[in-house]
């Protein structure tokens, strides 16, 4: 293509509603207009990056036997009423009357369709497995869209549905299709991680979420840097530490800490490093009172894990400084597990510190030298903090990582909830009616394209991995409509690499060639081939890979095998 | 692919509700599942045949330099109030309120939004022509959706938009649009013309629809055998018959013609065809009273032309019985040209034949021998009658045929209509502002597959053209799972033919013969290969070409040849 039949449609300034890098790029590049809130058009240049991801997962479904239909986007209330989602999907479904006064909506997803296709389709366990996927617009009427296409309301989603006989066999296509999830983002070029997760609103047991990492994620993710271990971090487990305890070394006495109220402050004033001062905290219990919770200075409580002990109300609910003033005698700031009058249960890492401080229960004093089994008795422990970076990895292989992640896919298995509802059934084989099992599985397209944006970028725009580019390489001639030398050599690459298969794109825009180089350095693609009469008079062209510092004089034979474009053609 | 992996979902019976054949196929053969009224699911095989007319089209949209988009399907209230068109739509807009009691469409098109689009990115001539396209999903909301997915509520659309400086640049768009369709419906296969229309409520001035020929049109055209000339029958021009009248050889008169009201009456009656026996019709004057319309009587009086009659009131309106009483003393079958007291106007055709019969405006009597210029004034003439089979080319090529068609695309020059009512402008050379003209260009691609099957279908079901086939060959081994060599024989061919690039369908159920033939023939693969043990005894394969009646025992090889598949591999 040449920028005079594709035009660019770059933008110098920032928009200024666009909060997230992936959302400014995509505007500044041209990739997307906004429409209304929430709802985008894709321009040509974002279309092509949008029909390379949809193009990998078409061909990832089918490697496992997907079969891709498509259902429509407006879809009958009655469905929707069978399997109880009508009232409870909430005004997230955009519902809509049709002349006759019926009620549909705009789907969201299709469970309720597909379900309602293999209840009239499928009678026998010897149909099954089955897997069906499309690739197709929803939408959800998101109270707050934003980032553009990240959290839009209208977007294009793969979604899957597989249908089965037993667990045993949802497990089978759930492994495989955790396969084909993880082979379609590393075929996208996306650094990603699969996550154990709750499985949330849609039911069912088992899930993953496949996690674009990028600083801008909204989640925090754990994972292993040697096994494939990945969790929320919120759900990440913290091993106990190895080993025993240390011994005592000092005696517990009692220390004036005027002023000091946070475990840095402590910290400073007793020159004592924060994982050697305890953390107390203390929470509504399951059956009235308090309860103390106890943690390292340099961890935090994770609220999920406490919540989840049978000496914890859950939700979990902080005491207010009136309960813990009423119940201790003190603020919040000096607490401490030595004498407390409630149950206390330890961190298995706080369990494992020796000569601790930690509050004195008593207002302006804290404890040194605490120890366990001495001091105080030998602690009831749980694991209620979160992991933090170099925990060992709950797998026993490496240790664990913490970075950002933006959630791009979802797997479920979802058992029955769909099924059983709407009355899916086959017979088995001994003829008996079995209510079908089923998974369901997502990767938001558009999604995709806004997370490899943030994973990939640099000040000066989009840095595209290659397999989504919208183009390979771009050629910049320097002076393309004066030097009928350039021209020609311009031309004579394009026209080679075209013949390559190589998607290239000429730019011949009469501007200055800062205004190209930053245009084709925001659209992002990965190869740029500068064409200028200097060069050529050397017998070279200047390449640069997007994202790399220094250009590389070449001569062009040289530059085509760099681009892995053999030989004669 | 193979049936064991790739299930049909045929039926035996034919639905109950599915009037035409398109429809009745689409469900039997498994391509569609009806979910509402209107609203389709594709199932496996449907969606691949609407993917090869969908890649076919993009195509040829590209070859043409159009540049693909993806717009919402959700659109704002606001556009389509500057266009006037949330008036003016009707209860075909699928109007739909967001949580936030916005008002929004499902785009039926759009029309609207590209034209916003436009006029924020389009700044200059320069920038001029511009040709968008995009393939999406629409919904209009008909009265009565009926014929399955070919007047459907929710379907798959190209829609084009394309901008221009000026008409000259239009109709070179235009022109090159007009080629680029019909290489779309050529290469799909299929029997079509491009036909001159009227424009209806999209508005702008020349328009073509293109039809695919097929019985169960909706619109009978009339197209020339020897040029490319088209027209709906209702527009197409009935040129004046070439040479002079006969001279009159009977003299001029009046027979009883008792009980005869008729033209087949009065021509069997009488023993003169009914080309010779004119026919007199009255209509509303267009300042009152009476105009007669005559034509022959093997002819049919066109109202749309004759409605253009400055004689004549618009619309059309015949005289009642008593109005024809009144002003004539007789009944409408006894009416003639012959001393008539009010504007006779006559075809041309009508015009030219001598020894006419016709009414004698006496009830029960007609005149025989009548001729123009001697038994009455020679008339005022006038093309108002619908063409026939047989009749010149307008164009002076050849002689019209007329078949019926189904629309399956139609280009439009819109002119200003959009641009002007929104505002989309840009500076020309002299730095002027200038209105955008515009043209639009619509592929109902869901609708092409229904009338692909519409012209291509036999008693035994869909007849694909091979580039819209969902598969190219068909394998029907006998007793697959019983006769090793069967099997072996079969599996070697469809590993030949998939290597080959062969798209090709292995029917390995377990089902009878019978069954299997069925089914293949109602799902229209073009090409089947059956593989059974008498066969390749003899080391031969059965071929069949789908439609017909034939199978030819063919080794191997020459199978392969007969496919196209080349030797080695």
């Amino acid at each position: 293509m040449r920028t005079s039949q594709f035009p660019l449609h770059t933008l110098k300034e920032s928009p200024a509603d666009a909060e997230v890098v992936s959302h400014r790029y995509m505007l500044r590049a041209g990739l997307i207009r906004r429409l209304a809130a929430g709802i985008y058009t894709w321009l040509p240049l974002g279309l092509r990056v949008l029909r390379k991801v949809e193009q990998i997962v078409r061909e990832e479904m089918d490697r496992i036997g997907g079969l891709e239909v498509l259902m429509p986007a407006v879809q009958p209330a009655e469905l929707w009423q069978e399997s109880g989602r009508w009232e409870q999907y909430g005004p997230e479904l955009l519902r809509v009357r049709d002349r006759h006064q019926r009620d549909f909506c705009f789907g969201p997803t299709h469970e309720e369709v597909i379900t309602d296709l293999v209840r009239r389709e499928i009678s026998s366990y010897r149909q099954l497995p089955l897997l069906y996927y499309q690739i197709q617009t929803k939408f959800r009427d998101e109270i707050r869209p934003r980032f553009g296409v990240m959290r839009a309301r209208e977007f294009l989603m793969k979604d899957a549905y597989s249908f089965h006989l037993d667990q045993a066999s949802l497990e089978e296509t759930y492994a495989r299709m955790h396969e084909a999830y993880s082979a379609v983002f590393r075929r996208c070029g996306l650094e990603f991680r699969a996550v154990r997760a709750d499985s949330g609103a849609i039911g069912g047991a088992v899930s993953h979420e496949f996690m674009v990492l990028a600083d801008s994620g909204e989640d925090a993710i754990a994972f292993s840097d040697e096994s494939d271990y990945a969790a929320n971090v919120e759900l990440a487990e913290a091993l106990p530490p190895e080993g025993a305890r240390p011994a005592p070394a000092q005696a517990m006495e009692r220390v004036a800490t005027p002023g000091a109220h946070t475990i840095e402050a402590v910290s400073t004033f007793l020159g004592v490093e924060p994982a050697r001062c305890l953390k107390t905290l203390l929470v509504a219990g399951a059956e009235g009172g308090l309860v103390a919770l106890v943690v390292r200075g340099d961890h935090e409580l994770n609220a999920v894990k406490a919540a989840k002990l049978p000496e914890v109300a859950s939700p979990l609910r902080f005491a207010t400084a009136e309960e813990i003033a009423a119940a201790v005698g003190c603020g919040p700031g000096s607490l401490g597990p030595v004498g407390l009058q409630m149950p206390v249960i330890v961190d298995h890492a706080a369990a494992h510190v020796a000569d601790f401080v930690c509050g004195a229960n008593e207002e302006g004093f804290h404890l040194r030298g605490v120890n366990w089994g001495r001091d105080l008795p030998e602690p009831r422990t749980a694991d209620i903090r979160n992991v933090v970076e170099g925990d060992p990895s709950p797998d026993g292989r490496g240790r664990l990582r913490i970075r950002r992640g933006i959630e791009v896919g979802h797997i479920f298995q979802l058992g029955d909830k769909y099924s059983a509802a709407m009355g899916a059934t086959v017979l088995d084989e001994a003829g008996r009616s079995v209510v079908l099992t089923m998974g369901c599985y997502g990767i938001g397209v558009s999604r995709v394209v806004a997370a490899a944006i943030e994973q990939n970028h640099d000040e000066h725009g989009i840095v595209w991995p290659e397999p989504i580019a919208p183009f390979r390489v771009a050629i910049a001639p320097i002076q393309y409509h004066r030097s009928a030398a350039v021209r020609e050599a311009a031309d004579a690459l394009y026209a080679r690499l075209c013949a390559a298969g190589v998607e290239v794109l000429l730019d011949d825009r009469d501007v200055r060639p800062g205004v190209m180089f930053a245009d084709l350095d925001l659209i992002g693609i990965p190869h740029r081939v500068v064409v200028g009469e200097r060069g050529l008079g050397r017998g070279v062209v200047e390449y640069k890979r997007r994202g790399e510092a220094e250009a590389e004089a070449l001569p062009p034979q040289a530059l085509l095998e760099r681009l892995g474009v053999g030989a004669g053609g």
